[in-house]
């Protein structure tokens, strides 16, 4: 369920370190798509890239350079304003930049119209393309001589005179090439792979034609249209990928002889270094069983398995092989085959050369490495789970260095030689900040910092702690946010929010432990607001996420059962006006608790809730819950279409009718089912959403929230 | 808006007579569709037929032979059980008898597996006929000799023995043969006419190919799938029908030549008594401008057009012409032309020979000729519109005789030579009955009655009353229902039923005013129930109605207005608890009125509402509106997308997720429109239904609304 975007990640709001003034929030200043909310979200506006050893920082349209040595001496390079008055460039705001290769002076800036190269040297843009009308899906070949993309369901190069050269012609609409295949899970975000030099370049192609059409209705047409979607429901057939080699020079594509059978997922492509080889994490259906494989990118021939990964489970591949710097025989590969996420250097001849990190935590992000190629830069959640910090490891020596220190969750850049980095941060009680740190020293200066919108206001204070699971031994997370004129003495209604799913963490030390802007509105309503991220969520090992393999839905309630019992027990919480709100994956938890607990809960509002997995799509489905043919008992304890007789609360469930990720037949199903066991959840419809309600109507969905909690709840 | 059945028309019950036991009726027991419905249902289990001047009665099983001159002595002639017990008849329930012809002993009898035909003067089943396999649309040629019917988009017939015969062959099905067309406007209810002596067979065939298609989604299959159904919405292109004519010696089809424009309406199709014309009513697209027409049934030729009616704002034929008995020159034309529809007689010439009825009030119902022709029976609301009373005209002389006199709502069956009645009639205090008359005594015998299922109960009394329309001149009639233990001293909440749209007519004196089991079960919760016919519904006259020409919803909204002023006015009301709810235009009705009076209405709730008559059909919509093109201000006035910002009330809007009369489309668009402007509806979808949410889920959705009531309305 990797599109539900979870915003509350990226709002957030000061705890009250000094005692101000009471001010009520509306939901224009809390909610993303709010007329006022950049008013009161702390955001650091600058950019850095390394250029070196140099630091290049980007604020508003200027490019500042910063010698890491004197770090408050910056020194304007240019402007993009001034470099892109003449008409030769693409105009308008320039929303990225990055160098073209480690050190070299190209600096690669995007425009919503195209893309150009600035010479840091010379001072001049040297090359500019402009994107291709209805062109999606970018990417620049190494070396920026071309453009990649894709238009409708095909791909295509131009070298920026504007011509333009068909990759692939399928005129089957349900055949697509370049683009994400297998619903972007297995960490897939793209369907281009250019070779390292630039002369040839990698594609999935996607046979849909098999998949059955999910129709969606389109009622913004002056008569509503049918617009069908390709979705492959759990057991049933799914697409087809093959992944092509385009040769520039030959304008020839040969296909990887990735065989049968075709119902198969080919993951994480990556070229070897010399561009001669392809690599694939190859998994099947069943998502027990995963093949590195190696192909010839020239004859697309199939060259070895390097080694296998099962598991009786399921394995989940999320990043490619990364080839050691200066070292072409080796690569580093993530795994989580010891129970944890980790990282193992690997030989080309599929040998394991040893596990480079070790221990009961995971390692969350690989940077990349120094310029030598010595160390390897990455994130983890070593020591604690809800902070994430910067390391390297010595690839030869096998040495770990920690590099970040101030609790939070870092985010680093690293500079050419490693010596330095930028970490960007945030903590429960920073709202942001990026600091210079000199590796040698330990040293660590602060470029920019967030202001903090909150400094003056009287916040809802956010909380941290820590329960046990349902297993009596695992420490779960919570984060609590209590009204800001919080009265012991006094009784509380509590609106759990949930999530509860794989891929997720709610509970973080980023700003406010990650409280999102509703939570501050419920809590200056005077709710508490409490979030527990429950088993089966992520980043703390297999056996924590797995647990709930084969029967979602069952071990996350009881978990998020311990929070219900641990509210109950605070004398300050009313426990006859509990209620839980959920989206997703959190939609299908909340109706969950509802239904299973059915004497808890006073109210629930679901958004977009999977009401039994038998809808939901293949890949992410099948991987927790086999097949509906499989695991017929699973489905049938996870459905909550045959617990729906068991509603007692009031429940609301709020769809996006043009929802591709969780279809509407999910939420109209609970409702016949409901209708036939006689009882009577509540609805709404967002007409023209998708998945995640994004946009200024946000503001309305959570006011619409909050009215069902004001009617039922208070 | 034909296709939407008001289900409170057939729902009764009892006021209070004699003091008796308060009882807490459940919806189960009120609602059409409830397990325990038809415990409370008044209904007169007998049906009887005009055997000549011989009384036929169906009761259960059994017929009996009565003689009008002493109907309480009845035959048992045979039992259906007794006589279809051999394999060669049909089986299953005998549901309908019926006459061959006037006079003769063939009685058909028809069972859900087919028909068949029985001799009452042999005691035999001479002849039977099975319903072929998915076969839709039955009309027995007269003689029985052969069965017309459609499969799917194409008309065949049978002669019993099996043999098919196809008469249509659309391969394409948007073409659609022997089915009703213009979506069962202008009194269509099919599109098989046998012609008088079942040689030839004229039947409609409807091109729908160039008309839009709406999406409709079916969520009942394992993935959803699309139904789409051809939907030509207001101003939008419509389809084109024609008239063919087969002949079944020849087996040739000729098609009436109908010419252009091809999109209009040909309604009313009607043979002439000789076989050799075909008449139609032919309406041009705007509904404005009538030609009867005669064809030649066997080359199709236009022979002539008889007369034409225009009208500047709408003419709406509903009745095909009546030829009269013995008289194959003249026939009956019922029109509105002099501002209520009266019947006038003609001669085939096209020469009008007299207007036979004439008043300030209507022709509701032509029943037909006595043996000789002298007499036309007929059924209208002299002396008040709500009742129903039947009239014999003497077609020579014009002379008027009333033949009921018992108020109430009377509809009647004549025997052969004119001189007995059987009428069926209900009214207020009354559950149902069925007299047998003598029109030369006026005696009246009580052939059988409905038990009265509420005669020991406590019921909430029926009233009714006339208010003056907002022109402060027209009289509306009024029903109220109060709470069986009513208290002047006390305030009620009152929930205002509203239908209030054309063909409609919801205060009746039937059973209880017309008053429906849902009406009961508030009234016994405490609210009065208040429903009133407003100006723009049926059976007053022309200009009562077409005054919401052009501006659906003004003129309705003022009238409702004046009956919550008198609500307002009543001492033992609580004027800040009204509610409103209707269904169809009532649910249009109801959300007109909370936008158009924001302050007025504490609750609403709408069902399957017309939102913007740019989304209803064009055979209804442009009747009373004309296009959206021709009348840009008038929708834009009635629309209900622009004065979404006006909500105020709690709104529950209710929808079939399946209906094809008001399309979902409706519903959802003011769900955006809301949401735009920062309102906030409620909403529920009830899957897999139409319009009418008929079968048990009729009872869950009573609980629904009911519940909406409880909680913003108590």
């Amino acid at each position: 369920m990797k599109k539900h975007i979870i915003f509350i990640l990226f709002i957030a709001f000061t705890s009250v370190l000094f005692a101000q003034q009471n001010k009520q929030f509306t939901l224009d200043e809390l909610i993303p798509g709010g007329k006022n909310f950049y008013n009161y979200y702390p955001r650091i506006l600058e950019q850095f890239q390394w250029h070196g050893d140099e630091l290049v920082m980007l604020r508003h349209d200027s490019v500042f350079r910063v010698n890491p040595l004197s770090p408050d001496k910056k020194k304007l390079a240019f402007r993009f304003n001034e470099i892109l008055k003449n008409g030769n460039e693409r105009n308008g705001n320039v929303s990225n930049v990055s160098f073209d290769r480690e050190g070299g002076d190209n600096l690669i800036f995007s425009t919503p119209d195209g893309m150009g190269v600035y010479d840091l040297k010379t001072g001049r843009v040297i090359s500019s393309i402009g994107f291709p009308k209805n062109s999606a899906n970018r990417e620049f070949s190494p070396g920026h001589a071309y453009l990649a993309y894709t238009k409708d369901n095909n791909l295509y190069i131009t070298d920026g005179t504007g011509k333009e050269t068909a990759i692939s012609s399928e005129k089957n609409k349900g055949i697509v090439c370049g683009r994400a295949v297998h619903r972007d899970e297995f960490g897939i975000k793209g369907g281009i792979f250019w070779s390292p030099n630039g002369n040839k370049l990698a594609f999935y192609r996607m046979d849909e034609t098999m998949v059955a059409d999910y129709p969606i209705v389109d009622i913004s047409t002056r008569i509503a249209t049918e617009k069908s979607i390709k979705y492959p429901m759990a057991g049933e057939k799914s697409h087809e990928v093959t992944i092509g080699v385009y040769d520039i020079k030959t304008g020839q594509t040969v296909y990887l002889k990735t065989g049968e059978p075709r119902e198969k997922y080919l993951t994480n492509v990556a070229w070897s270094p010399d561009g001669k080889f392809i690599y694939v994490a190859e998994l099947n259906r069943e998502q027990n069983h995963l093949k590195m494989n190696r192909y010839d990118a020239g004859s697309g021939d199939w060259d070895k398995t390097l080694f296998e990964e099962t598991h009786p489970k399921y394995v989940e591949p999320e990043n490619p092989v990364l080839f050691v710097k200066n070292n072409p025989n080796q690569f580093i590969w993530q795994s989580e085959r010891d129970g944890f996420n980790h990282l193992y250097l690997y030989d080309v001849s599929g040998k394991l050369l040893k596990q480079l990190t070790k221990g009961d935590w995971e390692v969350t992000d690989v940077v990349g490495f120094d310029e030598k190629g010595d160390h390897l830069f990455f994130i983890s959640t070593n020591p604690t789970p809800i902070d994430r910090h910067a390391y390297s490891v010595n690839v030869k020596s096998g040495k770990i260095n920690r590099l970040t220190t101030v609790p939070g969750m870092h985010n680093i850049a690293v500079s050419r030689s490693g010596r330095y980095l930028v970490s960007r941060y945030s903590s429960h009680d920073n709202p942001g900040e990026a600091d210079l740190i000199d590796t040698r020293t330990g040293k660590a200066v602060t470029l920019a910092s967030a202001r903090n919108p909150f400094a003056a206001i009287n916040m809802p204070p956010a909380e941290l702690g820590t329960l046990k699971a349902d297993d009596d031994k695992t420490d779960l997370f919570y984060r609590m946010i209590k009204p800001a004129d919080f009265d012991a003495s006094k009784k509380y209604p509590v609106v759990i929010y949930v999530y509860g799913g794989p891929h997720s963490q709610m509970v973080q030390n980023r700003w406010r432990y990650g409280s999102g802007g509703w939570e501050t509105y419920m809590a200056q309503k005077g709710y508490i607001v409490f979030v527990m991220d429950n088993r089966g969520t992520t980043y703390r090992g297999r056996d924590f996420e797995d647990i709930t393999y084969r029967q979602l839905g069952v071990e996350e309630a009881k978990d998020q059962m311990r929070g219900v019992e641990f509210l109950k027990s605070l004398p300050y919480v009313d426990a006859d006006r509990l209620g839980i709100h959920g989206w997703s994956y959190g939609g299908f938890m909340t109706i969950n608790m509802l239904l299973r607990y059915p004497d808890v809960f006073k109210v629930g509002v679901a958004g977009g809730p999977v009401i039994d997995w038998k809808y939901y799509e293949v890949m992410y489905g099948e991987r927790y819950m086999d097949t509906p043919q499989e695991n017929p008992d699973g489905y049938r304890e996870a459905s909550l279409l045959n617990k729906a007789g068991n509603l007692k609360s009031r429940l609301l469930i709020i769809h996006g009718d043009e929802d591709p990720v969780v279809v509407l037949q999910q939420s109209l199903q609970f409702l016949k089912s409901s209708i036939d066991a006689g009882t009577h959840p509540d609805y709404f419809i967002y007409p023209g959403h998708e998945h995640n309600m994004v946009g200024r109507d946000r503001v309305h969905l959570h006011e619409h929230i909050t009215r069902y909690f004001e009617d039922f709840c208070w």
